[in-house]
Protein backbone atom coordinates (compact mmCIF):
# COMPACT_ATOMS: atom_id res chain seq x y z
CA UNK A 1 0.00 0.00 0.00
CA UNK A 2 2.94 2.59 0.86
CA UNK A 3 4.82 1.90 -2.17
CA UNK A 4 1.70 1.91 -4.64
CA UNK A 5 0.85 5.85 -3.12
CA UNK A 6 4.03 7.07 -2.74
CA UNK A 7 4.61 8.00 -6.60
CA UNK A 8 1.17 9.52 -6.39
CA UNK A 9 1.70 11.31 -3.33
CA UNK A 10 4.61 12.86 -4.16
CA UNK A 11 3.75 13.72 -7.78
CA UNK A 12 0.64 15.56 -6.81
CA UNK A 13 2.76 17.25 -3.75
CA UNK A 14 5.57 18.43 -6.29
CA UNK A 15 2.98 19.50 -8.70
CA UNK A 16 0.87 21.71 -6.29
CA UNK A 17 4.05 23.19 -4.67
CA UNK A 18 5.40 24.14 -7.92
CA UNK A 19 2.07 25.86 -9.08
CA UNK A 20 1.73 27.58 -5.86
CA UNK A 21 5.21 28.94 -6.53
CA UNK A 22 4.93 29.92 -10.33
CA UNK A 23 1.96 31.86 -9.22
CA UNK A 24 3.82 34.47 -7.56
CA UNK A 25 6.85 34.34 -9.50
CA UNK A 26 4.80 34.80 -12.90
CA UNK A 27 3.70 38.86 -13.02
CA UNK A 28 -0.23 39.33 -12.44
CA UNK A 29 -1.79 39.39 -15.71
CA UNK A 30 -3.18 43.17 -14.71
CA UNK A 31 1.03 44.11 -15.12
CA UNK A 32 2.02 46.11 -18.03
CA UNK A 33 2.82 45.20 -20.76
CA UNK A 34 -1.11 42.91 -20.06
CA UNK A 35 -0.72 40.79 -22.83
CA UNK A 36 2.33 38.96 -22.34
CA UNK A 37 1.50 38.48 -18.81
CA UNK A 38 -1.50 36.86 -19.17
CA UNK A 39 0.14 34.58 -22.68
CA UNK A 40 2.71 33.06 -20.22
CA UNK A 41 0.25 32.12 -17.85
CA UNK A 42 -2.45 30.89 -20.62
CA UNK A 43 0.29 28.34 -20.99
CA UNK A 44 2.40 27.74 -18.00
CA UNK A 45 -1.10 27.17 -15.98
CA UNK A 46 -2.66 24.82 -18.98
CA UNK A 47 -2.82 22.18 -16.81
CA UNK A 48 0.58 20.81 -17.43
CA UNK A 49 2.15 17.28 -15.22
CA UNK A 50 4.60 19.06 -13.68
CA UNK A 51 7.34 15.96 -14.65
CA UNK A 52 10.83 17.89 -14.95
CA UNK A 53 9.70 19.74 -11.71
CA UNK A 54 9.54 16.08 -10.08
CA UNK A 55 12.48 14.87 -11.42
CA UNK A 56 14.67 17.61 -10.11
CA UNK A 57 13.05 17.71 -6.44
CA UNK A 58 13.20 13.72 -6.85
CA UNK A 59 16.95 13.87 -7.35
CA UNK A 60 17.74 16.89 -5.35
CA UNK A 61 16.15 15.07 -2.30
CA UNK A 62 18.37 11.62 -3.28
CA UNK A 63 21.39 14.04 -2.02
CA UNK A 64 19.96 15.78 0.51
CA UNK A 65 19.49 19.89 -1.19
CA UNK A 66 18.04 22.36 0.51
CA UNK A 67 14.01 22.68 -0.56
CA UNK A 68 13.89 26.15 -1.64
CA UNK A 69 16.88 25.72 -3.92
CA UNK A 70 14.60 23.03 -5.47
CA UNK A 71 11.61 24.95 -5.82
CA UNK A 72 13.76 27.55 -7.80
CA UNK A 73 15.17 25.17 -9.65
CA UNK A 74 11.97 22.88 -10.44
CA UNK A 75 10.09 26.04 -11.20
CA UNK A 76 12.51 27.41 -13.24
CA UNK A 77 13.17 24.22 -15.42
CA UNK A 78 8.79 24.22 -15.74
CA UNK A 79 9.10 27.84 -17.18
CA UNK A 80 11.84 26.57 -19.57
CA UNK A 81 9.85 23.40 -20.51
CA UNK A 82 6.82 25.32 -20.95
CA UNK A 83 8.61 28.19 -23.39
CA UNK A 84 9.79 25.29 -25.67
CA UNK A 85 6.47 24.03 -26.49
CA UNK A 86 5.40 27.41 -27.31
CA UNK A 87 8.26 27.68 -29.96
CA UNK A 88 7.61 24.22 -31.00
CA UNK A 89 4.02 24.88 -31.75
CA UNK A 90 4.63 27.83 -33.64
CA UNK A 91 3.44 28.13 -37.69
CA UNK A 92 7.31 27.84 -38.73
CA UNK A 93 7.85 25.12 -36.77
CA UNK A 94 5.57 21.60 -35.81
CA UNK A 95 2.36 23.95 -36.70
CA UNK A 96 0.22 22.53 -33.93
CA UNK A 97 -3.35 24.10 -32.96
CA UNK A 98 -3.85 21.96 -29.58
CA UNK A 99 -1.39 21.22 -26.88
CA UNK A 100 -3.13 20.25 -23.52
CA UNK A 101 -6.31 20.17 -24.54
CA UNK A 102 -6.34 24.13 -25.43
CA UNK A 103 -5.87 25.88 -28.37
CA UNK A 104 -1.93 26.52 -28.98
CA UNK A 105 -0.65 30.26 -27.52
CA UNK A 106 -0.13 31.62 -31.13
CA UNK A 107 -3.38 30.28 -32.20
CA UNK A 108 -5.36 32.88 -29.08
CA UNK A 109 -2.26 35.39 -28.99
CA UNK A 110 -0.58 35.32 -32.65
CA UNK A 111 2.83 34.70 -33.63
CA UNK A 112 4.45 37.86 -32.29
CA UNK A 113 3.43 37.43 -28.86
CA UNK A 114 3.91 33.26 -28.93
CA UNK A 115 7.50 34.26 -29.82
CA UNK A 116 8.20 36.69 -26.92
CA UNK A 117 5.66 34.97 -24.53
CA UNK A 118 8.56 31.95 -25.09
CA UNK A 119 11.25 34.06 -24.88
CA UNK A 120 10.02 35.55 -21.73
CA UNK A 121 9.80 32.57 -19.82
CA UNK A 122 13.12 31.75 -20.60
CA UNK A 123 14.42 34.94 -19.10
CA UNK A 124 12.43 34.52 -16.04
CA UNK A 125 13.46 30.77 -15.92
CA UNK A 126 17.42 32.10 -15.39
CA UNK A 127 16.17 34.69 -12.91
CA UNK A 128 14.43 32.46 -11.10
CA UNK A 129 17.01 29.55 -11.36
CA UNK A 130 19.73 32.50 -10.25
CA UNK A 131 18.34 32.30 -7.02
CA UNK A 132 19.83 29.18 -6.46
CA UNK A 133 22.65 30.57 -6.00
CA UNK A 134 24.56 27.95 -7.81
CA UNK A 135 26.46 29.48 -11.46
CA UNK A 136 27.18 25.32 -12.65
CA UNK A 137 23.37 24.54 -12.16
CA UNK A 138 22.93 27.54 -14.41
CA UNK A 139 25.48 26.28 -16.59
CA UNK A 140 23.67 22.92 -16.55
CA UNK A 141 20.27 23.82 -17.22
CA UNK A 142 21.39 26.60 -20.05
CA UNK A 143 23.77 23.66 -21.87
CA UNK A 144 20.52 21.30 -21.74
CA UNK A 145 18.69 23.64 -24.06
CA UNK A 146 21.38 25.02 -26.12
CA UNK A 147 22.63 23.17 -29.62
CA UNK A 148 23.81 20.66 -27.81
CA UNK A 149 20.75 19.89 -25.91
CA UNK A 150 16.84 20.50 -26.55
CA UNK A 151 17.44 23.32 -29.35
CA UNK A 152 19.67 20.62 -31.27
CA UNK A 153 17.66 17.88 -30.98
CA UNK A 154 14.49 20.32 -32.41
CA UNK A 155 16.42 21.85 -35.16
CA UNK A 156 17.52 18.04 -36.49
CA UNK A 157 13.57 17.40 -35.87
CA UNK A 158 12.32 19.86 -38.06
CA UNK A 159 15.33 19.67 -40.88
CA UNK A 160 14.68 16.16 -41.30
CA UNK A 161 11.30 15.89 -40.83
CA UNK A 162 10.03 13.99 -44.20
CA UNK A 163 13.19 12.76 -45.01
CA UNK A 164 14.78 9.11 -44.52
CA UNK A 165 17.04 9.05 -41.58
CA UNK A 166 19.06 6.60 -39.96
CA UNK A 167 18.05 4.68 -36.49
CA UNK A 168 21.40 6.91 -35.29
CA UNK A 169 19.63 10.24 -36.34
CA UNK A 170 16.34 9.08 -35.10
CA UNK A 171 18.26 8.80 -31.36
CA UNK A 172 20.15 12.01 -31.83
CA UNK A 173 16.82 13.70 -32.40
CA UNK A 174 15.27 11.98 -29.71
CA UNK A 175 18.22 11.99 -26.97
CA UNK A 176 18.28 15.93 -27.48
CA UNK A 177 15.18 17.05 -27.93
CA UNK A 178 13.24 15.62 -25.07
CA UNK A 179 16.69 13.77 -22.96
CA UNK A 180 18.65 16.17 -22.49
CA UNK A 181 16.85 18.59 -20.66
CA UNK A 182 15.52 15.89 -18.76
CA UNK A 183 18.83 14.63 -17.49
CA UNK A 184 19.61 18.43 -16.73
CA UNK A 185 16.76 18.40 -14.74
CA UNK A 186 18.40 15.18 -12.56
CA UNK A 187 22.01 16.92 -12.69
CA UNK A 188 20.96 20.06 -11.67
CA UNK A 189 19.01 18.95 -8.97
CA UNK A 190 21.73 16.38 -7.52
CA UNK A 191 23.98 19.36 -7.95
CA UNK A 192 22.12 21.34 -5.41
CA UNK A 193 22.80 18.36 -2.64
CA UNK A 194 26.02 16.92 -1.84
CA UNK A 195 26.42 14.58 -4.80
CA UNK A 196 30.36 13.81 -5.74
CA UNK A 197 31.30 13.59 -9.39
CA UNK A 198 30.99 9.94 -9.63
CA UNK A 199 27.35 9.87 -8.21
CA UNK A 200 26.21 12.81 -10.88
CA UNK A 201 27.65 10.42 -13.35
CA UNK A 202 25.26 7.86 -12.31
CA UNK A 203 22.64 10.59 -12.47
CA UNK A 204 23.81 11.84 -15.53
CA UNK A 205 23.49 8.02 -17.35
CA UNK A 206 20.15 7.14 -15.15
CA UNK A 207 18.61 10.41 -16.93
CA UNK A 208 20.07 9.80 -20.47
CA UNK A 209 17.85 6.40 -20.16
CA UNK A 210 14.52 7.59 -18.37
CA UNK A 211 15.14 10.88 -21.05
CA UNK A 212 15.36 9.08 -24.35
CA UNK A 213 12.51 6.56 -22.76
CA UNK A 214 9.97 9.38 -22.44
CA UNK A 215 10.31 10.43 -25.95
CA UNK A 216 9.53 7.00 -27.17
CA UNK A 217 6.73 6.72 -24.85
CA UNK A 218 5.69 10.03 -26.53
CA UNK A 219 5.80 8.76 -30.31
CA UNK A 220 3.74 5.57 -29.32
CA UNK A 221 1.13 7.30 -27.84
CA UNK A 222 0.59 9.72 -31.03
CA UNK A 223 -0.30 6.28 -32.42
CA UNK A 224 -2.30 4.76 -29.85
CA UNK A 225 -3.48 7.95 -27.30
CA UNK A 226 -7.10 9.02 -28.08
CA UNK A 227 -7.50 13.26 -27.95
CA UNK A 228 -9.21 13.39 -24.68
CA UNK A 229 -5.95 12.02 -22.89
CA UNK A 230 -3.07 13.17 -24.93
CA UNK A 231 -4.58 16.79 -24.64
CA UNK A 232 -3.17 16.94 -29.10
CA UNK A 233 -4.20 15.62 -31.74
CA UNK A 234 -3.13 11.97 -31.86
CA UNK A 235 -1.44 10.97 -34.98
CA UNK A 236 -0.46 14.46 -35.47
CA UNK A 237 3.20 12.88 -36.24
CA UNK A 238 2.12 10.36 -38.80
CA UNK A 239 0.35 13.67 -40.28
CA UNK A 240 3.24 15.28 -41.20
CA UNK A 241 6.09 12.74 -41.48
CA UNK A 242 7.45 12.74 -38.31
CA UNK A 243 10.35 10.57 -37.74
CA UNK A 244 9.48 8.49 -34.35
CA UNK A 245 10.66 5.17 -32.62
CA UNK A 246 7.24 3.18 -34.26
CA UNK A 247 7.09 4.54 -37.66
CA UNK A 248 11.18 3.45 -37.45
CA UNK A 249 10.70 0.18 -35.53
CA UNK A 250 7.07 -0.75 -35.06
CA UNK A 251 4.70 -0.02 -32.14
CA UNK A 252 5.83 -3.19 -30.73
CA UNK A 253 9.68 -2.85 -30.88
CA UNK A 254 9.28 0.63 -29.39
CA UNK A 255 8.19 -0.08 -26.05
CA UNK A 256 10.46 -3.09 -25.86
CA UNK A 257 12.96 -0.62 -25.92
CA UNK A 258 11.10 2.09 -23.56
CA UNK A 259 11.09 -0.94 -21.11
CA UNK A 260 14.71 -1.85 -21.47
CA UNK A 261 16.09 1.69 -21.30
CA UNK A 262 14.08 1.95 -17.68
CA UNK A 263 15.84 -1.07 -16.99
CA UNK A 264 19.29 0.11 -17.64
CA UNK A 265 18.48 3.54 -16.17
CA UNK A 266 18.28 1.74 -12.99
CA UNK A 267 20.54 -0.45 -13.19
CA UNK A 268 23.08 2.70 -13.83
CA UNK A 269 21.75 3.89 -10.20
CA UNK A 270 24.53 2.48 -7.81
CA UNK A 271 23.97 4.21 -4.87
CA UNK A 272 23.94 1.73 -2.10
CA UNK A 273 24.20 4.73 0.51
CA UNK A 274 21.43 6.59 -1.13
CA UNK A 275 17.50 6.17 -0.74
CA UNK A 276 17.17 6.10 -4.74
CA UNK A 277 13.17 4.94 -4.39
CA UNK A 278 11.29 8.05 -5.81
CA UNK A 279 14.01 8.05 -8.82
CA UNK A 280 13.51 4.75 -9.47
CA UNK A 281 9.36 4.82 -9.12
CA UNK A 282 9.78 7.89 -11.93
CA UNK A 283 11.73 6.13 -14.23
CA UNK A 284 8.88 3.19 -13.69
CA UNK A 285 6.11 5.99 -14.20
CA UNK A 286 7.83 6.90 -17.47
CA UNK A 287 6.82 3.50 -19.10
CA UNK A 288 3.76 2.83 -17.52
CA UNK A 289 1.28 4.61 -19.57
CA UNK A 290 1.83 1.87 -22.85
CA UNK A 291 2.70 -1.23 -20.51
CA UNK B 1 45.88 64.06 -28.42
CA UNK B 2 45.35 61.68 -25.44
CA UNK B 3 41.90 62.17 -24.90
CA UNK B 4 40.55 61.92 -28.56
CA UNK B 5 42.30 58.88 -29.22
CA UNK B 6 41.29 56.99 -25.50
CA UNK B 7 37.50 55.92 -26.81
CA UNK B 8 38.30 54.75 -30.40
CA UNK B 9 41.37 52.58 -29.05
CA UNK B 10 39.47 51.30 -26.19
CA UNK B 11 36.47 50.73 -28.52
CA UNK B 12 38.63 48.44 -31.03
CA UNK B 13 40.03 46.58 -28.29
CA UNK B 14 37.14 45.69 -27.16
CA UNK B 15 35.53 44.73 -30.22
CA UNK B 16 38.59 42.45 -30.86
CA UNK B 17 38.80 40.96 -28.02
CA UNK B 18 35.14 39.64 -28.30
CA UNK B 19 34.93 38.50 -31.37
CA UNK B 20 38.08 36.10 -30.55
CA UNK B 21 36.20 35.21 -27.84
CA UNK B 22 33.08 34.65 -29.91
CA UNK B 23 34.96 32.58 -32.19
CA UNK B 24 35.84 30.46 -29.45
CA UNK B 25 32.89 30.57 -27.72
CA UNK B 26 30.15 29.60 -30.52
CA UNK B 27 30.44 26.09 -32.31
CA UNK B 28 32.03 25.06 -35.10
CA UNK B 29 29.44 25.87 -38.14
CA UNK B 30 30.68 21.89 -39.03
CA UNK B 31 29.21 20.74 -35.09
CA UNK B 32 26.01 18.89 -35.71
CA UNK B 33 23.36 20.19 -36.52
CA UNK B 34 25.67 21.88 -39.01
CA UNK B 35 22.62 24.51 -40.16
CA UNK B 36 22.28 26.13 -36.44
CA UNK B 37 25.57 27.01 -35.77
CA UNK B 38 25.94 28.65 -39.23
CA UNK B 39 22.95 30.82 -39.15
CA UNK B 40 24.45 31.73 -35.30
CA UNK B 41 27.82 32.45 -36.36
CA UNK B 42 25.80 34.57 -39.43
CA UNK B 43 23.89 36.86 -37.05
CA UNK B 44 26.92 37.08 -34.73
CA UNK B 45 29.51 38.31 -36.80
CA UNK B 46 27.50 40.35 -39.18
CA UNK B 47 29.76 43.27 -38.31
CA UNK B 48 28.30 44.54 -34.95
CA UNK B 49 29.95 47.76 -32.54
CA UNK B 50 29.48 45.35 -29.86
CA UNK B 51 29.17 48.91 -27.47
CA UNK B 52 27.16 46.30 -25.02
CA UNK B 53 30.11 44.70 -24.82
CA UNK B 54 32.01 48.13 -24.60
CA UNK B 55 29.65 49.53 -21.72
CA UNK B 56 30.08 45.93 -19.71
CA UNK B 57 34.27 46.48 -20.09
CA UNK B 58 33.97 50.19 -19.04
CA UNK B 59 31.55 49.68 -15.95
CA UNK B 60 33.84 46.68 -14.74
CA UNK B 61 37.27 48.65 -15.24
CA UNK B 62 35.98 51.44 -13.14
CA UNK B 63 35.39 49.19 -10.14
CA UNK B 64 38.34 46.50 -10.70
CA UNK B 65 36.51 43.85 -11.91
CA UNK B 66 38.63 41.05 -13.06
CA UNK B 67 39.45 41.02 -16.96
CA UNK B 68 38.45 36.91 -17.43
CA UNK B 69 34.62 37.50 -15.64
CA UNK B 70 34.28 40.64 -17.91
CA UNK B 71 35.37 38.99 -21.27
CA UNK B 72 32.48 36.31 -20.18
CA UNK B 73 29.63 38.72 -19.47
CA UNK B 74 30.35 40.92 -22.38
CA UNK B 75 30.17 38.14 -24.89
CA UNK B 76 26.97 37.01 -22.91
CA UNK B 77 25.34 40.06 -23.53
CA UNK B 78 26.51 39.84 -26.92
CA UNK B 79 24.96 36.95 -27.53
CA UNK B 80 21.73 38.24 -25.96
CA UNK B 81 21.60 41.23 -28.05
CA UNK B 82 22.13 39.24 -31.45
CA UNK B 83 19.50 37.14 -30.54
CA UNK B 84 17.06 39.89 -29.85
CA UNK B 85 17.66 41.39 -33.48
CA UNK B 86 17.37 38.44 -34.21
CA UNK B 87 14.07 38.00 -33.27
CA UNK B 88 12.44 41.47 -33.43
CA UNK B 89 13.32 40.90 -37.57
CA UNK B 90 10.95 37.98 -37.89
CA UNK B 91 7.63 38.59 -40.06
CA UNK B 92 5.56 38.26 -37.00
CA UNK B 93 7.21 41.04 -35.78
CA UNK B 94 9.13 44.10 -36.72
CA UNK B 95 9.55 42.08 -40.41
CA UNK B 96 13.18 43.72 -41.70
CA UNK B 97 14.93 42.10 -44.85
CA UNK B 98 17.92 44.03 -43.89
CA UNK B 99 20.45 43.91 -40.90
CA UNK B 100 23.81 45.82 -40.97
CA UNK B 101 23.77 45.64 -44.35
CA UNK B 102 23.09 42.10 -45.03
CA UNK B 103 19.88 40.10 -45.50
CA UNK B 104 18.14 39.17 -42.10
CA UNK B 105 18.42 35.62 -40.75
CA UNK B 106 15.07 34.29 -41.36
CA UNK B 107 15.37 35.59 -45.10
CA UNK B 108 18.84 33.37 -45.23
CA UNK B 109 17.90 30.18 -43.06
CA UNK B 110 13.75 30.67 -42.50
CA UNK B 111 11.53 31.69 -40.00
CA UNK B 112 11.99 28.41 -37.82
CA UNK B 113 15.40 28.05 -37.95
CA UNK B 114 15.52 31.85 -37.00
CA UNK B 115 13.40 31.54 -33.99
CA UNK B 116 15.83 28.21 -32.82
CA UNK B 117 18.93 30.29 -34.01
CA UNK B 118 17.79 33.14 -31.36
CA UNK B 119 16.72 30.64 -28.77
CA UNK B 120 20.39 28.87 -29.00
CA UNK B 121 22.37 32.49 -28.67
CA UNK B 122 19.57 33.17 -25.87
CA UNK B 123 21.08 29.54 -24.06
CA UNK B 124 24.35 30.26 -24.75
CA UNK B 125 24.58 33.74 -23.43
CA UNK B 126 23.67 32.30 -20.15
CA UNK B 127 25.80 29.32 -20.47
CA UNK B 128 28.64 31.53 -20.96
CA UNK B 129 27.71 34.69 -18.32
CA UNK B 130 27.46 31.55 -15.58
CA UNK B 131 31.41 31.18 -15.96
CA UNK B 132 31.21 34.63 -13.88
CA UNK B 133 30.30 32.99 -11.17
CA UNK B 134 27.67 35.55 -9.33
CA UNK B 135 24.69 34.23 -10.01
CA UNK B 136 23.43 37.92 -8.55
CA UNK B 137 25.13 39.16 -12.02
CA UNK B 138 23.35 36.33 -13.78
CA UNK B 139 19.80 37.74 -12.35
CA UNK B 140 20.49 41.16 -13.33
CA UNK B 141 20.82 40.42 -16.91
CA UNK B 142 18.21 38.04 -16.97
CA UNK B 143 15.69 40.57 -15.17
CA UNK B 144 17.07 43.38 -17.98
CA UNK B 145 15.73 40.97 -20.65
CA UNK B 146 12.57 39.88 -19.47
CA UNK B 147 8.92 41.81 -19.45
CA UNK B 148 10.55 44.15 -16.99
CA UNK B 149 13.04 44.73 -18.80
CA UNK B 150 13.79 44.46 -23.40
CA UNK B 151 11.07 42.13 -24.02
CA UNK B 152 8.22 44.25 -22.44
CA UNK B 153 9.24 47.13 -24.40
CA UNK B 154 9.72 45.23 -27.41
CA UNK B 155 5.95 43.99 -26.60
CA UNK B 156 4.42 47.39 -26.26
CA UNK B 157 6.19 48.37 -29.47
CA UNK B 158 4.73 46.30 -31.43
CA UNK B 159 1.08 46.17 -30.21
CA UNK B 160 0.93 49.80 -30.11
CA UNK B 161 2.56 50.11 -33.41
CA UNK B 162 0.30 52.22 -35.68
CA UNK B 163 -1.74 53.92 -32.66
CA UNK B 164 -1.94 56.80 -30.80
CA UNK B 165 0.21 57.04 -27.68
CA UNK B 166 1.06 59.47 -24.92
CA UNK B 167 4.99 60.27 -24.72
CA UNK B 168 4.95 58.28 -21.48
CA UNK B 169 3.94 55.26 -23.49
CA UNK B 170 6.72 55.53 -25.60
CA UNK B 171 9.34 56.86 -23.04
CA UNK B 172 8.15 53.29 -22.00
CA UNK B 173 9.06 51.92 -24.96
CA UNK B 174 12.22 52.93 -25.53
CA UNK B 175 13.93 53.29 -22.23
CA UNK B 176 12.47 48.88 -21.72
CA UNK B 177 13.01 48.03 -25.42
CA UNK B 178 17.02 49.21 -25.63
CA UNK B 179 17.45 51.41 -22.35
CA UNK B 180 16.62 48.69 -20.14
CA UNK B 181 19.81 45.89 -21.68
CA UNK B 182 22.13 48.78 -21.48
CA UNK B 183 21.52 49.86 -17.80
CA UNK B 184 21.74 46.14 -17.15
CA UNK B 185 25.17 45.82 -19.08
CA UNK B 186 26.94 48.68 -16.80
CA UNK B 187 25.25 47.17 -13.59
CA UNK B 188 26.06 43.62 -14.31
CA UNK B 189 29.83 45.05 -15.36
CA UNK B 190 30.11 46.97 -12.13
CA UNK B 191 28.83 43.96 -10.02
CA UNK B 192 31.51 41.94 -10.77
CA UNK B 193 33.89 44.49 -9.59
CA UNK B 194 33.58 45.56 -5.62
CA UNK B 195 31.27 48.74 -6.76
CA UNK B 196 29.14 49.50 -3.03
CA UNK B 197 25.61 49.76 -3.54
CA UNK B 198 25.43 53.39 -3.33
CA UNK B 199 27.60 53.35 -6.64
CA UNK B 200 25.56 50.45 -8.27
CA UNK B 201 22.43 52.79 -8.09
CA UNK B 202 24.69 55.84 -9.38
CA UNK B 203 25.71 53.30 -12.01
CA UNK B 204 21.99 52.76 -12.97
CA UNK B 205 20.88 55.62 -13.45
CA UNK B 206 23.42 56.90 -16.00
CA UNK B 207 22.29 53.62 -17.41
CA UNK B 208 18.81 54.91 -17.51
CA UNK B 209 19.69 58.18 -18.92
CA UNK B 210 22.23 56.77 -21.71
CA UNK B 211 19.90 53.97 -23.03
CA UNK B 212 17.32 56.23 -23.77
CA UNK B 213 19.22 58.63 -25.30
CA UNK B 214 20.59 55.75 -26.91
CA UNK B 215 17.02 54.87 -28.65
CA UNK B 216 16.19 58.06 -29.57
CA UNK B 217 19.56 58.66 -31.24
CA UNK B 218 18.68 55.35 -33.25
CA UNK B 219 15.18 56.92 -34.39
CA UNK B 220 16.49 59.94 -35.54
CA UNK B 221 19.75 58.13 -37.71
CA UNK B 222 16.22 56.16 -39.02
CA UNK B 223 15.06 59.47 -40.38
CA UNK B 224 18.28 61.13 -41.01
CA UNK B 225 20.79 57.95 -41.95
CA UNK B 226 21.69 56.18 -45.23
CA UNK B 227 21.22 52.52 -46.25
CA UNK B 228 25.20 52.58 -46.07
CA UNK B 229 25.87 53.67 -42.66
CA UNK B 230 22.94 52.34 -40.89
CA UNK B 231 23.15 48.93 -42.65
CA UNK B 232 19.20 49.02 -42.88
CA UNK B 233 16.86 50.79 -45.26
CA UNK B 234 16.22 54.11 -43.25
CA UNK B 235 12.81 55.02 -43.28
CA UNK B 236 12.03 51.86 -41.96
CA UNK B 237 9.78 53.21 -38.69
CA UNK B 238 8.27 55.48 -40.87
CA UNK B 239 7.12 53.35 -43.29
CA UNK B 240 5.83 50.84 -40.50
CA UNK B 241 4.26 54.11 -38.62
CA UNK B 242 6.39 53.13 -36.11
CA UNK B 243 6.19 55.01 -32.20
CA UNK B 244 9.47 57.44 -32.13
CA UNK B 245 10.67 60.26 -30.51
CA UNK B 246 11.14 62.13 -34.10
CA UNK B 247 7.95 61.52 -34.67
CA UNK B 248 6.06 62.61 -31.75
CA UNK B 249 8.50 65.59 -30.83
CA UNK B 250 9.74 66.61 -33.99
CA UNK B 251 13.85 65.94 -35.14
CA UNK B 252 15.17 68.79 -33.01
CA UNK B 253 13.59 68.43 -29.79
CA UNK B 254 14.33 64.49 -30.20
CA UNK B 255 18.32 65.56 -30.89
CA UNK B 256 17.93 67.92 -27.59
CA UNK B 257 16.84 65.39 -25.78
CA UNK B 258 19.29 62.40 -25.91
CA UNK B 259 21.90 65.64 -25.55
CA UNK B 260 20.34 66.88 -22.33
CA UNK B 261 20.02 62.97 -21.39
CA UNK B 262 23.97 62.28 -21.87
CA UNK B 263 24.80 65.45 -19.40
CA UNK B 264 22.38 64.18 -16.99
CA UNK B 265 24.04 60.72 -16.87
CA UNK B 266 27.62 62.00 -16.51
CA UNK B 267 26.51 64.47 -13.99
CA UNK B 268 24.68 61.01 -12.02
CA UNK B 269 27.94 59.67 -11.67
CA UNK B 270 29.31 61.20 -8.73
CA UNK B 271 32.42 59.08 -7.91
CA UNK B 272 35.50 61.42 -6.96
CA UNK B 273 37.42 58.46 -6.14
CA UNK B 274 36.66 56.29 -9.20
CA UNK B 275 37.87 56.72 -12.91
CA UNK B 276 35.18 57.09 -14.69
CA UNK B 277 36.64 58.95 -18.05
CA UNK B 278 35.64 56.09 -20.44
CA UNK B 279 32.36 55.75 -19.13
CA UNK B 280 31.94 59.48 -19.98
CA UNK B 281 33.13 59.30 -22.96
CA UNK B 282 30.90 56.35 -23.79
CA UNK B 283 27.82 58.66 -22.97
CA UNK B 284 29.31 61.36 -25.69
CA UNK B 285 29.74 58.52 -27.72
CA UNK B 286 26.06 57.71 -28.11
CA UNK B 287 24.79 61.22 -28.94
CA UNK B 288 28.09 61.98 -31.20
CA UNK B 289 26.70 60.25 -33.90
CA UNK B 290 23.76 62.91 -34.55
CA UNK B 291 25.40 65.99 -33.45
Amino acid sequence: MEVTTQLPRFLVSVRERCNQHLERLLPAAEERPEVIHAAMRYSVFAGGKRFRPALVVGAGKVFGAPEAALDDLACGVELIHTYSLIHDDLPCMDDDDLRRGKPTLHKVYGDGVAVLAGDALYALAFEVIAHCGSPEVIAEVARSTGTRGMIGGQVADILLEGEKITPEDLEYIHSHKTGRLITGCLVAGAMLGDARPEELEMVRAFGERVGLAFQIVDDVLDETGDAETLGKNPGSDKDRDKNTFPKMHGLEASVERAVRLVEEAKNALVLPERDTIILRMLADFVVQRVT
